[in-house]
């Protein structure tokens, strides 16, 4: 066990695990969200879940769309599609040896940039703001990907 | 070479090897799944796939969604929302010391949860079983996300 | 960091990083390639997106559907449901001790594959194009699997 604990010892992949466990934390938030849309706007997708408001014409009323529900399941697509490249660019990259102070700017800057980015899409802001917290996270994981091919480079 | 096999070597993180492992193969087979769907039903979206059905309309009238296939679909991307959070804190939770019988209590609970969630959504079982196997998978993870915050917290 | 810097040091783990990083920024770039379809086919999902081409109804007609965005939307999705499995059984394989060669010929193959499926879909090919570099790609992770299990099982 004394290897993994050397790993988890590391400043740098204590960061990133702080971090990375964040970001999954609140892309899990979009489903209670999501369930909490559907529930209260009574707009679901699978006949089994209208069940409990009566059989036939009186449930089938609510397998329906409604706009704020899919809002939030695109903002949680865009999380997922975001999320997992820092998943695994930002464990690569905290395994190529980054100094601590850069490494938690770009973690903070990446966390930051989706929370508000989330923010923007539920509220929602009026754009760019939307674009602009999209970008920051997205140039954040650029750059910790130039960091990983740099220093591990194997073709 | 070394370091890396007593990674592999160490318990915990082999049971999280395995787990993991399964989990992402039975998400994979929902891509098969879809497969056969999309060609038993005759139900595409993409033209050039039906381009062996003829040309013209006689092709065209398969360009069109299907209950079975869009069901299977659903079930493909809430595995995604949910296998993708297990993917990285359990990664994490696995590296963070652990005990053995802790570790593979939260791994088998978590596998099994999200196999019972398919056969709940593919078969379709009543509601609220889909909600339950879905909220314990969920729960598992939170579960792994605390004591990932717990053992590795650095702001 | 000492450790830290043993396991990207690993060829093999090296050669993971490298092509990991490089299907993460190809599947990175469907967000690039989706946005620009969106502004120039001027076809809007969120209201608060088309507001820059005014307000009220000319605006609210580029609030639709474009067979060029759900395409490339289609394509991200499924880079989505491949690559995460592969930066999972990738990561535990390249931390199962494989020959270099052999884990070489796995990620070169699997990178190659995504590659071609993303022109597949784009361009987009007849088929079988998009259907078998999606099939190699998928078998590839299914060998990777293999050897993971046989070196990790611990149930």
């Amino acid at each position: 066990m004394a290897k993994l604990t050397q790993l988890i010892d590391n400043e740098v992949f204590r960061a990133y695990a702080t971090y990375t466990t964040i970001v999954l934390l609140k892309m899990m938030l979009m489903s209670l969200i999501t369930a909490y849309f559907r529930i209260t706007r009574k707009a679901f997708v699978n006949p089994e879940d209208t069940a409990s408001f009566g059989k036939g014409e009186s449930a089938k009323k609510y397998l329906r769309t409604d706009p704020d529900v899919e809002r939030v399941r695109r903002g949680h697509l865009n999380d997922l599609e975001n999320i997992v490249p820092f998943l695994g660019i930002g464990l690569l990259y905290a395994l190529s040896g980054p100094e601590l102070s850069t490494a938690l700017l770009h973690f903070r800057i990446f966390a930051g940039a989706r929370i508000v980015h989330t923010f923007a899409y539920l509220i929602p802001l009026p754009q760019p703001g939307r674009g602009l917290s999209w970008a920051v996270g997205y140039a954040v994981t650029i750059s910790m990907a130039y960091k990983v091919l740099k220093t591990a480079l194997y073709l």
